[in-house]
């Protein structure tokens, strides 16, 4: 059991929104997350929903602006928000915005001089799930979402353990960061130069060698988002897509841009389209 | 004409959320202001939302973190927020948080070296009033609220203005500044030390002395707000409305601090507060 320090509590809705530190030995720097939890009584096993965030954000990005809440204690959703990097003066940095803190990448890099504290993948997936797990409780079904870095993220881990999340949603994602100049900057720093060695960590590259249990996935993406041809490209993840038959739904968003207000906007819709296919399962 | 800088712009819903910049001749310094357009189609002449923040604020808190675009945008009110004191490395502050920049108090300082530019009354009552009538062409029917020093704001600009907004709502306000001790500092330094002066900044003072159209208010106190006995004392207002027979209601929300979850959690019923108001005038 790994000591959490409560720094937040918030009644929000019914429910309460908390902020917690814990040290990690995955990343080894202290990390912050925020869980939220919906109404105990009403929704006693509440599903649990994983939200990872983009470049530059930590955990509070979504917890603030994205107004998920509402919509979280009216489904029973729990919701958990882990930051985007590991944080701290000892730790590897980069004076750019897309390397180093605040855009770890969600992989488990290989290279110096990051290697020893850049791995949000296993941080993810087990240590902070196995905190979720195990020390608060939260065993009901899981799905995972993000924003652009984050979206990127919940594709590779969606993608890569089909089995443990019922299903797959993002907000602009970064599909295929092998060709893009977020991941190749970012993939070379972290992984090194073989190019082979980032497809483990490349949404499209994961789905064109799925062979296991496809889970539904829901993309939205801007029409108005800056990023979007040259970082995103969703399309090209639809059309890989189509020829494995995997359930991917993108909707184009006119008028929608790179920011918060796009995933306020649409993420009670994806909270419903979660729900919907653990009601399908069931 | 005064030129407004566009800053921001995004769709939000089927809504749009801008901030711009203007040289505010009031103020004597550049300053940013929010603002939330409905649909124009559906909504052509909206009712105008006022919201003022509270202490440490800009415009972009409630902009960011209320979620309040949702209920607006569904039914159909326009929202404009203003920052909380002149700006600036020029402008007199303080290093407390209380007082100087963040904490303008919405009024009109008499006192050195505040009186050049802390006159955010006349700011929001005259200025960017105008700018919003007659830039902005909002001209429907307008009701304000806020939050504490916030709250108060909307409390003493609503008492002094009572023919031009329809309703007032607030959450955890300052609704007796001259008797505790933000508003005992702030006053001084703004206003002097005869306290006389500052009982046309005392929501509770004006109310006492109130003789026209009494307009609704609408107050949301959080039981495990820190500042409820020290600061705010929302229920010595709910005595003088007694008195003096003004429709005021007090909700005590069980578990809710002074937070932005707070204002989350009630903002679509403090927009339909008001929206009320305005069917049983019409």
């Amino acid at each position: 059991m790994q000591e959490l320090e409560l720094l937040e509590e918030h009644v929000s809705f019914d429910g309460v929104q908390y902020k917690y530190r814990h040290d990690s030995t995955t990343l080894c720097c202290p990390m912050t997350f925020s869980l939220f939890l919906p109404d105990k009584e009403k929704f006693p096993n509440p599903p649990l929903f994983w939200w990872l965030s983009g470049l530059t954000c930590t955990d509070d990005n979504f917890t603030h602006k994205a107004g998920a809440q509402k919509a979280a204690a009216k489904l029973g959703v729990a919701m958990i928000m882990p930051d985007t990097s590991p944080r701290g003066e000892s730790i590897a940095d980069s004076k750019d915005y897309d390397l180093g803190q605040g855009a770890g990448f969600y992989l488990n890099a290989t290279q110096e001089p990051w290697s020893k504290n850049y791995n949000m993948y296993d941080y993810v997936i087990k240590e902070l799930s196995t905190i979720a797990h195990e020390q608060l409780n939260l065993i009901g079904k899981e799905f995972i979402s993000g924003h652009s870095m984050g979206g990127h993220g919940a594709l590779i881990i969606g993608l890569r353990n089909p089995e443990r999340f019922q299903s797959i949603s993002a907000f602009a994602p970064i599909v295929n960061p092998s060709q893009v100049p977020w991941g190749i900057k970012a993939f070379g720093e972290y992984l090194g130069d073989d190019k082979k060695d980032w497809l483990a960590w490349d949404a499209l590259a994961l789905m064109k060698i799925a062979s296991g249990k496809k889970i539904p996935i829901l993309i939205d993406q801007g029409e108005a988002d800056n990023f979007y041809e040259k970082q995103l490209q969703p399309d090209k993840l639809v059309e890989v897509a189509k020829e494995k038959d995997y359930p991917l739904t993108l909707r184009m968003q006119k008028g929608h841009d790179h920011s918060y207000y796009t995933i306020a906007t649409f993420i009670e819709e994806h909270l419903e389209f979660h729900l919907t296919q653990l009601t399908k399962k069931d």
